[in-house]
Formats: structure tokens, sequence, C-alpha cells
């Protein structure tokens, strides 16, 4: 299978929350790569990895970083791809708020398309929406997501209203 | 030219912010539409406009809104398509937290690409880049964009060396 | 008993705090429905809800929801009916500044009546409080309970003050 | 006409804002009065009026002060009637912060309906739905002005995208 | 012992913070009554007790309260004394900002003598300097106090430079 | 007049806020001092006023300070007086929240009294009810002034109630 | 005038608050350059002047940023010097938060020695510091200055003293 | 081994963070000294200690603090050499602004460098960098370091690929 979407992070501890992603691109049946790119620590293979990852076929990149998370902007510095960035609830954060507003926040003319707190999960569903704009039968396997969970909160709310009586 | 992104708002007073995000559509070439539904005041055409965005072509949506801002997470729980929502500073906002925090902290499986406060112009940028997936000649126009970009500082770093000396 | 009092929330998830709410209702002896509905996941069955229960002779609908919480909001943009909020601290919120400022800080037009992070309790007591502008029995019922509330301070008050002794 | 709803604020500065309460309730013929009630400067009418207002036929009382806002949450103490609390942005708080705090973190056992930063129309809307539950005439009006907000976004919707073309 | 100083709390789990003001006036030898009072729950209580503490040779009333603190302030709107306010973290408050700033943002006229975050062990010192003011020999004891805190750091200060050899 | 009160402000531009301080002592009848002391950048003045002032009859202290503000936190370390704490909206302060948490967040043992946000009249008055429990004439000044505030709502009151007729 | 200190900014726009450097380096008499680089804009000429900056003599950067600001963080990866970063309050900043807290919160392992919000001038007297550490002649020059601001707050206090009388 | 560093906390409780620096400076090989000095309990000391460091031999001062913290920002004011400011998380903190603001938001004339909260392992690596200024061996050591660091991402990335196929 074609990777089409890169899962970076600036540290292994980031992996329980970026496998997220990942689970997500599994699901809808897209090729993947995921790896660990330190923005402060391997600056050098920051620059490298977003600087050609379009050139091998990639066509979104996912980027989570906790803290004063500068990889997700650095690597939207360097590529011409989209870049969806996953702020990351770290030890020693100040409640999540420096990761949300260094990813956030972007300036002008170098956007990061930036989910939750926290939001992998969505950072894949949101590639896969990306993917599916060049291959629109990913499009059919997410308005059948969606239809999945709306059953799901049906299903809870059978439950919810059948306890009441 | 075929419209490819819909750009909607909740009201009148965004679009000042909002024009922006055409603007850069228009500069990459990319056919757009921008109208006013307020998921507050008009739900009925917020539930038509989302459900039925997709079935005209569109790839991507640009969704803007201040205070408690439903716009963007409603049209991403309608649609399939990718949702950029553009947080905005409006009167009466409390500093843009509140417009910022109703935009991106969306719950699992209903992801929208949060941009700045008040960063159409990146919202602009990633609707293109998401278009760029489907249509390869864009991302040469976002690479070349890049190279402006970092031309303009060039321009500026010789100037401010120059006024040093 | 005839249902005056409608309390939805977004997952079952928030169960264990809304349940405060329908507690609050059943002790003044007040018909309620409760159920889940999903401003993100079963959109249509917001608009639904929402756009009926004026019609099935509730009085009232409580909304409870976390993060980008969204249900209060819209259910209020969809009915005449006095909708009061309930933000939530869910996982993977910011604190609960997230769901507090996506409820409270709606736009000109579209009220909803807030209470504190967690205080589905006091959501059950405005519903009654507006259940009596009807109804004034049970008015009587809560002055009586506040004065159930002043009776347990005036006991821990004396509590404290013996064992200073 | 017949005094339903009490607007009250804790200084003559608030009146601007609160005024939009008493023009709401005037656009839907319901009865109000208004006054200046200051928690920490007149405590004693304080007690007098909260402890009155239902023996006078009073259904809602709408409360507006702004800093350490203590004005809506002691009428919620003293009287059974819904309190709606309007946090208002005065000269030296801290970006609306305290007044919103002080009035929406009410304990369990006292609710206040809190609205949105100045969000005194708002407050005026939700006092006439409490109203229309003894008055469902007062429904209808609602239902209407809700058509009339519908209406005035799809014609600068019309505008908007008249003006593209 | 003649009491000075009167400690009040909004409600019995304030309890194990506010008794370190107790502890500390008891260090002093300053006589002190301690009693709940809650401003939410027990109105008249209120008015009775701020009304009339000066009367019975209370010289400074300590008032701690949580979440939405209406306690310190309102006892500062009733009394001529000077009150100290101690914000509680309880739960649900949102991380103690609504307590520290429903005590803190006092409007001009009506101040309280706020601490920290469960400071109550600072309000009880500040309660005895107060009371200096009117008894020089308390001034003594903070003075020996300070010194005892002084040789406790120095004590600290030497194990730890001897742990580095 | 003998000085009761030293009013001290780490820069000249803290004067316009901390001359209301100033101002309520002279309508008390209370003598008091005034002068610029800075943490920063006069420590050694800093220590030796405040290791002093009790030793010449003051009997309280008001220190102003805006951003990292230590004048106040310092005072209070070196003198055993009371010290009331005035946190200051400088310029280039964050909204006032670094001058606040500065002063008030003090540690166990080092208590500061702080007061809202530019809050120097009410340091004024709190020191006037210090200086209150060694001259009870003092206190019946404090009940004479908060009968005058109550007067001027009264008077306020009527007019908006005029108004509306 | 060999030059010692590095100036790098991220804009233009950033000019007027980080010359305030540059004045306090020409008072201390330590040669600069100063230069646009944008971490964003212009990312392979960071890497080439952060890489590099220690092998030309320099042996101080300060990088100042406003936004998600990731120049400074970037050249402290890049570059073995100390690093000062000057967090810097943009228009559509979030009040300054993002800037500080992307500049601050940096990972263990690679430091940025922030200054306050806008504190161009002391990060100019820093980096004078950290020159002091290998000229001691530097030092005298500081311990002069220190000088200059007491004496500069003792005519002020004098001033304010004497306008008292 | 000469000391070149002092590290001062204001607390025995900041030592377990607090080592973390001392662990860096014995890396780099730096000689340093490590006390307890708070400014709020022991003010003589902290005077004596912050203007006589300098003339010690001491290149930089690493000083730590939580809640109001004074302690960097008071040895600042009293000595020329750089001082690195290390914001703690204390117990009673408000989630660590309050000592994040109490340190970084220093006044213009008197910088504190300021890190990440709890980010003393950061102030030994400025410190050492400080040091390198006028030694350039540890320039070396920093460079090595930074090496270190790149080799454990590189292997934990290579992990993360593996564990992928």
């Amino acid at each position: 299978m074609d990777k089409r979407v890169s899962i970076v992070m600036g540290s292994d501890s980031d992996l329980p929350v970026m496998q997220q992603a990942a689970d997500m691109l599994a699901k809808f049946g897209i090729g993947y790569e995921i790896d660990i790119v330190s923005a402060h620590r391997t600056p050098e293979k920051l620059v490298e990895f977003a600087s050609n990852a379009h050139k091998r076929g990639i066509l979104v990149i996912i980027a989570g970083a906790g803290g004063a998370a500068h990889l997700p902007g650095m690597v939207a510095a360097l590529s011409p791809l989209p870049v969806i960035g996953v702020p990351i609830k770290s030890s020693n954060s100040i409640d999540g708020w420096d990761s949300v507003l260094s990813i956030l926040q972007m300036p002008g003319g170098v956007p990061v398309a930036t989910v939750a707190l926290n939001g992998a999960k969505n950072a894949g569903i949101l590639a896969a929406q990306v993917a599916a704009a060049a291959d629109r039968s990913v499009l059919e396997k997410i308005i059948a997501f969606k239809e999945e969970m709306k059953e799901e909160v049906m299903r809870k709310s059978e439950k919810v209203r059948n306890n009441l009586k």
C-alpha cells in the first residue's frame, strides 16, 4: 500500500496519543509512515524530512508535539503539503495551553491545521478527508464512518431511555 | 471556473476577515463560493448547506465564526468534507478565547482544522493545499508562493542590515 | 405525570453529572424525559428533537455537553423554549474552559442559561423555577427547599461552634 | 401592564448594557421594572428587594453586575424566583473574567442562569422565555422573533452572494 | 480571653483550610470565634452576623469561601471592620480562579484584604497584624515569629550545604 | 498630624493610581507619608524602609507595583506591620495578571493583603480600617462613609426609576 | 568593534521593540549585528544562521518573535550559544500569551532564556551580562548602569516627597 | 574545582527540581554551590548573598522559586551577574502561572533569564552556555551534548519505525 500520510512526533512519549491517528488511517485503508522527528533535538532531520515528503508521494503530514511545540509549524514552513498539528498535553506543560498556542497561532502564510488537545484521532480523520480529495472512494468510507458513529449514539440513547422507565 | 471551496461565515461582520481566505484562493486560481450561514439564526440553512456541499463538487469548506462559534463544528458534523475553522475575535468576545476553544476542542470523530485567531488567510492557503491533493498543479503554485514569501523577507532583511551600517 | 422538562446530553459519559438534574426535578415532583442527543454525531436527531420539544408540552430544556460543547447552543437555535446549558468537564477538556465558553458566549438573539461547570443540580433547580412560572405550587416547594438548605447549614454551624469549645 | 420581570443592576454605569434587556421585554410586550440595587453599597435594599419580589407578582429577575459581581448570586440566595445573571465588563475588570466567574460558578442549590459577557439582550429574551411558561402567547412572539432573525440573515446572505458575482 | 477575630466560612468542607487561620491566632494568643455562615444558603444569618460583629468587640473578620465566593465581599458590605478574604479551591472550582477573582476584584468603596488561594495561615497572621495596631505586644510576637521562620530556613540551608559536600 | 500609614510604589508612573489611597486617608483624617521605593532598582532603600517603618509609629503599609510586582511581598518580608498590596496594570503587563499573581500568591508565613487591580482607593479604606483597631473614632468615620455610599446609590436608583416612568 | 551579539527577529514589524536590545548593547559598548530571520518564511536562512553564529565569534544570540514564536527555540536547537528569547505582542496575538508560551516552555535539553513580553531592553542587558563573563570590564559597566537606575529613582522619590509637603 | 555557578532556591521543597540544574553543571564539569535563600523568610541573607556573589568569582546565578516567586527578581536587583530564574509548580500554586509570571515579567533594567516551569535542567545548561563565553572548552561539551541528544532521538526513531513493520 502506498504511503499517503506521514505521522511524525517530537518524542516517543507522544506515541500513545499519536497512535490513534495511525489507527484511523488504517481503518480508512490509507497507507502511512510513522516516525520521531524532534524539531529541537534533530533539526537537520526535520529539514530533510519536511523538505522532501511531498516528493515521495505523501499527500498530508500529521505532526504532534507538546510544550513549546515547534514541530508542526516548522514542518509547515518547509513543506508545501497541508500539515495537521496535534497539541499534546505533556508533563510540565502548563495545562496544555503552551502546546495549543504554539501550534495554533501560526503567522499569515504558513498554516497548521490544528486539532484539539491530544486530538490525534481527529488528525487521522482529517488526513483521510484530505486524501479523499484525490480519491473519492475514501469519501464513501468517511460517510460510512459518520453513519457508524450515529448508530452507536442511537444505541446508547435507547439504553438511557430504557433505563429511565 | 468550478467551485471547489465553500467559504461560510456566521455574520456579515465576519466578512472583512473572511475575505482574506477568498483572496488567497483567487491567487491560487481555485474557484470558490462565499455565503453567510448562521448556525444559531439559520439552523435549517446550515443543515441544508452542510449536508449537500460534497454533492456539488466542493472539496473543502472554510467556516468562520466568533464567540460561542458553533458553525465550523456543526458543518463538520453534517459534511464528510474537511472543514477548516476560523476563530474570529468579535466584539464582546472574551479576548477571542471563546471562539478559539469553541472551534478547536471538537470531540473525537468530528475534526475541525482550526487556524489562528482571525487567520482566514491561512485558511485559504490550507484549502488550496487540500485541493492540491487532487490537482498537483496547485502544489506548484504553493511552492512558488512560499518562494515569494521568502524573497520578501530577504528584501526586508537586506534593508534592516543596510540601515544598521 | 406529564413531562415538562427535557434533559439531553452529548454523550453517555455525561450521565453521572446530568443525573443530578433529574434528581432535583424528581424531588420537586416535575415530570421529565432524559436522552442522549449528540450535536456532532446525530445532528439530524438534534434538529428533530429541538424543533419539536415545545409541541409536546415541554416547558424547558436542559442540555449538557463537554469540550467544544455545541449541543445547548444548537438546541437554543432551534427551539423557542428556554434552554439551560450545563458545561461538563470531560477528559481532554482544557480544564473545563472550552465547555464553559462554548456554552456561555452565545450571540445576541439566542440565549443559553448557563450554570456552573458540572452544575447539573442547579440546572434542575432552575428548570423547576421556570416551571414554577406556570405552576405556583412549585414555587412553594422551592421556598421549602431553600429552608431545608438553611437548616442543614445551621446544624453544621452548631457543630463547628460546639467543637471549638 | 403588570410587571412580570424585575431588572436590577449594581451601578448606573451598567445601564447602557442593561437597557438592552428592557428593550427586548418591551418588544415582547412584557411588563418590567428597572432599578439600581448594589449588593455591596446597599445590602439592606438587596435583602428587601430579593426577599419580596415574588410576592409582587414578579416571575423572573435579571441582575447585572461587573467585577466581583455578587448581586445576581445574592438575589438568587434570597429569592425563590429564577435569576438571570448578566456579567458586565466594567473598567478595571480583568477582561471580564472576574464578572463571568463570580456569577457563573454558583454552588449547588443556588443557581444563577448566566448569559454571555454584556449579554443583556439575551437576558431579556430568556426572561421572556420564562414568562412564556405561564403565557403561551409569548411563545408565539418568540417563534416570530426567531423567524425575523432568520430573515435578516437571509437578506444579508443574498447581498454577500450578489456582491461576489 | 476576649474574642478579637471572627473566622467564618461558607461550608464545613472549608474547615480543614480555615483551621490554619485559627491555629495562627492561637499561636499569637489572640481570642477568636469560628462559625459557618453561608452567603447563599443562610443570607439572613450573614446579615445578622456582619452587621453586628463590630458591636461585640471583634476587630477583624476572616471569611473563606470557594467557587463564586460571595461571603467575604458581602461581609465587607455589611461590616465597618477590616475583612480578610480566603479564596478556597473547592471541588468543581475552575482551578481556583473563580474563588480568587470573586473575592479580590471588589468595587471601589468596599475592600476585601485577599490572601493567596487556600492561604488561611496568612489570613491568621494578617488578623494578628491588625490586632497589633491596638496591642503592640502582639507586634513583638510577630517579630519573634518572623525570627523563627528565618531560623528554620537557616537550619535547612545548612543541611543542604552540608549534603553537598 | 502623626503619620500612621506609609504609601510606597515602585515607580512614579504608579502615582495616579496610588494617589487614590492617599485621598481616602485624607478623607478619614489619617496622617500618611508617600514615597517611591523600587524593589528592583533601589533594593537597599527597600530594606531600610521596610525594616524601620514600625519603629517610626507607622501602623500599616500600602505598597503598589505593576508587572512582576515584588515590592509588596518584599516589604512584608522585612516588616512586622500589615502590608496592603495594590496590583497595578502597567504598560507591557499581561492584562494585569502578572501583577495580581505576584502580589497575591505569597507563601505561608508572609501575608500581603491584596486588593483589586488598580484598587488603591480600597487600599486606603483598608488602611483606615486597620487604624480603626487602635482608634475607634475612625470606625465611626467608616460607618459614616458606608452610609454616604448608600445614599449616593439611593439617589441614582431614584433617578433610574423616575426616568423609566 | 567585533560583533559579540547577534539580534534576529521574525519580521520587520518587530524592529521597534527589538531596537531596544541594540540600544542597550550600544550603551555597554558591545558590538552587535541585527537581521531578520523568519523561522517560518526563511527556514533555510534560519538553519544557516543558527548553525554558524558561534563560528564567527558571536557569544550570545537574541531572538524576538510574536504569535506562535518558533524562532528563538529553533535557533536554540541549532546553536550551542545561549539564546535569549523576546516574546513580542503582535497584532492577532492572543494578548501575548501565544508568544510567551511558545518561547518559554522549551523541552529539557534546549533552553531559551526568556524575558518579559516586549522585554527587548532586558534582553540587551542580559546579553551584556553574558558577555561580561568573558570581559569583566563589562561587569563594571553593568554595576554603573544599576547605580544610574538607582539615582534616577532617588530623584523621582525626592520629587514625590516634596510635592506632598 | 572553582565554583562558577551559584544555585539558590526559596525552600527545601524545591530541591528535587533544582537538583537537575546541579546535575547538568556536574555533567559539563562546571563547579557550583547550592543553598536555600528565601526572599521572604531570610531577606537579609538574600541581600548578603546577591550583593557579593560576583565578588567570589561566581559567573552566573540560578534561582528557583514557586508561587509569588520573588527570589530570582530580587537577586537580579542586587547582583550585576546574569540571573536564570526557574519557576516551580509548588502546592497551592495556581497551576504554575503565579510562579511563571512573577519571574518572567521583570521591569525594564532588571532582567531575569526565565526557563520553563520546573525547567531546572535547562537552567543548568544555560548556565553552562554562559560559562562557555569565558571558557570555550565548555562550548565543545555543549556541542557534544547536543550530539548525544540527537543520537538518542535517532535510536528511538529507528525503534518506532521498526515496530511499525
